[in-house]
């Protein structure tokens, strides 16, 4: 089994309609894909704009339009595609969900936010996603050639249980797709996604959209990729562009082998457990 | 019940004996004390070389001259006093043991260190503590007139499930007696301190022993405090100093409603369980 990986992450820009979003993305996955890049993981909301509003007119099912396309994408490629998020229906009920697909296009993995963005910071951004959205209920950790993938979206950044569980469940590398705005951005983005690693000895692999100054939701951007050891390895800055790592699974168990930050876990006096 | 406080860290000089470093605490404690601080933290091991050969020479047990020490400099100075750590022993076991005393000299919390420091980063830092130590089980949350504050000590910080307990037993601020390394020192030490305040929306109050680059142990120092947001409000050098930052209980309520950390964990589908 090779540990080693080249992630492409794609900071696509801002998006106005589901086809111009669908349009750069395939753009940049056959770029990311045609330099070498085995995995390759797209932001949030790629193919929607990010607000209330368009969530419910854009909503789609498993196995529709944008779902199949990531397929598509995947196999065609020959790639491991973490698809961002796009507002996905299920029973009326609306999801930020991320599907993961292998090489051969099949779904591997699929992640609804857990926790939705509802904040309200004066002066600052505010934002209530449960207005309009549902929230998720499963831990997604796929199995690929290098090693065990986990996934969070966003705002389930800021909660050390999740990232816990993924790592305590195999996953050496957490994808987020994320979108933080130009409140929580620069107070928060980086702090939080080196701390995730940190915290379990995880690759963290976080993928926003471009900044576009005129959108509604102004996006934070800088796309970013966190060594094990909680090291920003590289960054981008605001404008569309795609961010290349290699990733070396060995530095995770090794890493957690060093400073042993999950086996001495002091689980005989507290516990997180997963309620079904 | 007022909520705003000036704490004092004192960052005192290595350790290389009981007497000396008593006499270095007093003397830091009273200036602090002069100068209007009403909560005085001291460092990890404030009074015993950072090495497993010394501890069990130097413990002591609760109401010994060490708790004693610290109960009279408490009631002198009518103040709130975190003690650092020392080497407490009970039933012929060694506890790394924070006492806090309030304006009385009265006892109000005990924390003994709960994750022991072991670990082994080939070329860098070697440290079991567990060949000498026991481990704690209890959290330890006191209350004051301007809110509750939780203690950890040092390499508990890289437990996240530890903060988020003592944040939701109420704690406002959480002090952090420690001694981090040359290692793991400009690796992690700020990181970690900054990710527990802002996943939890609580003060940090990071205090370690200045640094001598003779000992045996190396003390990275940079005490230092982190505001509810996450962000660094002030730090010491390397030096032997005071670090003295205002703190604002009114800030983690506010902060904690505006990006709602804690009310918005999914408690429906992990929880964070304590065993007793």
């Amino acid at each position: 089994m090779s540990k080693t990986i080249l992630a492409a992450l794609c900071q696509t820009p801002a998006v106005t309609d589901k086809a111009g979003g669908l349009a750069a993305a395939g753009e940049y996955i056959d770029r990311a894909a045609a330099v070498g890049a085995g995995l390759v993981v797209l932001p949030e909301m790629f193919c929607c704009p990010y607000n209330n509003a368009a969530f419910p007119p854009n909503a789609e099912p498993a196995g529709g339009e944008v779902w199949q396309f990531l397929s598509d994408a995947a196999k065609k490629n020959n790639i491991v595609l973490a698809g961002g998020s796009f507002p996905e229906i299920e029973d009326g009920k609306i999801y930020n969900t991320c599907f993961v697909f292998n090489e051969k296009g099949e779904q591997i993995g699929r992640h609804r936010k857990m926790h939705l963005f509802d904040i309200d910071i004066p002066g600052g951004q505010k934002f209530q996603e449960s207005d309009t959205l549902a929230a998720g209920r499963d831990l997604c950790v796929v199995d690929t050639q290098w090693g065990k993938i986990g996934v969070m979206i966003c705002f389930d950044v800021r909660f050390p249980e999740l990232a816990r569980l993924l790592a305590l469940e195999g996953a050496g590398a957490i994808i987020v797709p994320a979108a933080f705005n130009m409140t929580t951005g620069p107070l928060h983005w980086e702090l939080l996604m080196r701390a995730r690693a940190v915290d379990n000895f995880t690759y963290i692999l976080a993928c926003a959209p471009a900044r576009d100054e005129s959108a509604g939701y102004v996006s934070y951007a800088h796309s970013m990729v966190v060594s094990p050891w909680g090291k920003t390895l590289a960054r981008l800055d605001a404008s569309p562009d795609i961010l290349y790592q290699e990733l070396d699974f060995e530095l995770v168990t090794a890493g957690q082998a060093q400073i042993p930050v999950l086996s001495a876990r002091r689980e005989d006096l507290y516990e997180i457990t997963v309620k079904k």
